[in-house]
């Protein structure tokens, strides 16, 4: 039942009206569910998936069921925030007004198969924050590049003091790196290689390396990028310097190779790559699923190789990485490059678009 | 150190000498290191691995190393074999002489790095009853199809009273199918689909059912394999006849698909079929890995669906596949469809060769 008394009047958003029509306007603010919260958004990321919706690509998708789906007009883009609940959508959510919050942005209906599996996070039946999925038919899809956005109680996390709301916008990415580990099958003394330093695979690094890899490789092909992982103790290659970087990779298991590769960027190349790098037994996990081919030598896959994808992340995933980074033991503080205010939006994803020369690695919204 | 008492003498084998070439011939009875055993050959089963290396193929080589490999000349084929043994190599061993035994045929180092991450099945440092991987240089590879097979003590399994030497010949690869479903995370429940009823095809799709699948298909371009699934209680699918077959196995689960594809045939084909049932978190296991391609779309691998190949066994389940048969659980002597004596080894060949017309599932050479 919707909500009908509480925050009135309009907003402002940047609302994906078609495809590379990327518009900053006022609004309604969203009316909330019994079971929501508003959010006052303190600042959101800029995903890569976000420059794929703008370019009129349905990343999740192509991700979770596998194929091309059109988005809808009017998606309010951005799903990686946090802020503060200004508002309840019943009162026993009202102790939540007021909270510091993260927001695992996508939720499931619980009455799907995948639920029923205990893999929400696979679910075709799924409703996402900054994309269309699920809604059915709206005037203005919820996102989280606005002044408000609304999620479910259930799906904010109380944000640890030790966080700022900067680091709330980086722990999604950090989230969906977890996951990958895990479906990798890491476990400590096993040796990862991460292709692609973004937000993403630096933190994937950073992760393996404080869970216990016997090396935590990172790969990519500018210095900039590296200079991250560097700073965790990651063995780094920069594949355009250096032509002999995957001999020095396997000798570190004597042409063994390593336990797991997570692509972050998911070209042919790096496909390959990858798959040279692969010990047997290992898994190569793809991260950017997108509309191409896979082709290999079966053999690729001799020795019970396995490659697959990983998609989004479990809940309690998102949970640990809380844990871990206000622990400490994952820093994410020094991903956060760059802010841009609403009104110049355009500009934060043009420096994200053109990270190799403005050296972005997360750029982050401000309302 | 060799023993120099014992069986001394010649014997009839089968040789394959070069690809194409195999002849019976009179070679010496195998001197014995202290560690083995000289077993009488009762009966040895054609794999279909062996029409590979009669047709110059190394199908150890491109499963476990991942490329092609020559054969030395003069092996003797043959690795799926029970008998009696009747000669130690040392007398800690003596009380195993007039035991029957059924044999994993391979052994390796120890020292190697499959073996100390336990899982020795994909070393690369093995030697292999029934063709020329690890023995260095010899006149005569060991083989089974012969009236002598030498075998390490350690890899020497009591056959059970139960159990008779054709049932022997036949646990090699059902061994490999019992692997095949833990490669591809199997569990009470989960419902798996098997591309091919051979051997292999057959004993996968019985222990999936055995193991409490929720579905257990079984899928062939024939219909007379299919039969021996069929006694297991097995949905059975002829893809030549049945239009509709992919529909019907999806329906099992909604559209959902099948928690894994065992593809014990491995054609461009059934890599397509195979993916296409598969359900999301699935995996697909490829059983027979060539020199061909994969290559698909890499939303195929949506969902994190996984692709990997499967390959011998890990001594454990060959150990749990025995216990299965010997226990009445896992029937397999109806698998052995046709004997025939050394002499006539060419014609086992062929008719294994030419299953479809023969019927073949199982072909036993007698010595």
């Amino acid at each position: 039942m919707r909500r009908e008394v509480g925050m009135k009047g309009t907003m402002r958003a940047a609302v994906l009206k078609t495809p590379g029509n990327l518009a900053v306007e006022e609004i309604p603010i969203p009316e909330i569910e019994s079971d929501e919260l508003l959010i006052e958004v303190a600042g959101c990321g800029i995903c890569g998936s976000d420059l794929r919706y703008f370019a009129g690509e349905n990343p999740w998708a192509q991700h979770t069921l596998g194929k091309a789906e059109p988005n809808p007009p009017n998606m309010v883009l951005g799903h990686e925030f946090g802020g503060t609940v200004v508002e309840a959508g019943s009162t026993r959510l009202e102790s939540w007004v007021g909270r510091r919050v993260v927001v695992a942005p996508f939720d499931v209906s619980g009455f799907d198969r995948a639920s029923r599996l205990g893999k929400p996070h696979l679910s075709t039946d799924t409703v996402h924050i900054g994309h269309g999925a699920g809604w059915g038919e709206m005037d203005y899809y919820p996102g989280a590049m606005a002044q408000y956005c609304r999620a479910w109680a259930r799906r904010c996390y109380e944000l640890p003091d030790a966080l700022s709301f900067d680091v709330a916008a980086v722990l999604d990415i950090a989230g969906v790196a977890y996951h990958a580990l895990e479906v990798a099958s890491f476990a400590s003394g096993k040796s990862v290689a991460v292709i692609g330093m973004g937000p993403l695979g630096v933190s994937a690094v950073r992760l393996a390396r404080l869970s216990g890899a016997s090396h935590a490789v990172a790969i990519d092909i500018f210095d900039a990028p590296l200079e991250f992982a560097l700073t965790s103790g990651a063995e780094v290659f920069n594949t355009r310097r250096q032509s002999d970087w995957k001999r020095k990779i396997l000798d570190f298991t004597a042409g063994w190779g390593v336990d797991a590769v997570l692509d972050t960027v998911g070209t042919a190349d790096t496909l390959r790559d990858g798959s040279d790098l692969l010990a047997p037994d290992g898994t190569l996990v793809l991260l950017a699923v997108h509309a191409g081919t896979i082709s290999l030598p079966i053999t690729a896959l001799a020795g019970e190789r396995k490659i697959t994808t990983s998609a989004n992340y479990r809940y309690e995933d998102f949970q640990r990485t809380i844990d871990l980074t206000a622990s400490g033991r994952l820093p994410l503080d020094d991903l956060v490059t760059h802010h841009v205010p609403l009104s110049r939006v355009h500009e934060g994803f043009d420096i994200l678009r053109n990270k190799e020369t403005t050296g972005a690695m997360k750029v982050i919204v401000t309302p």
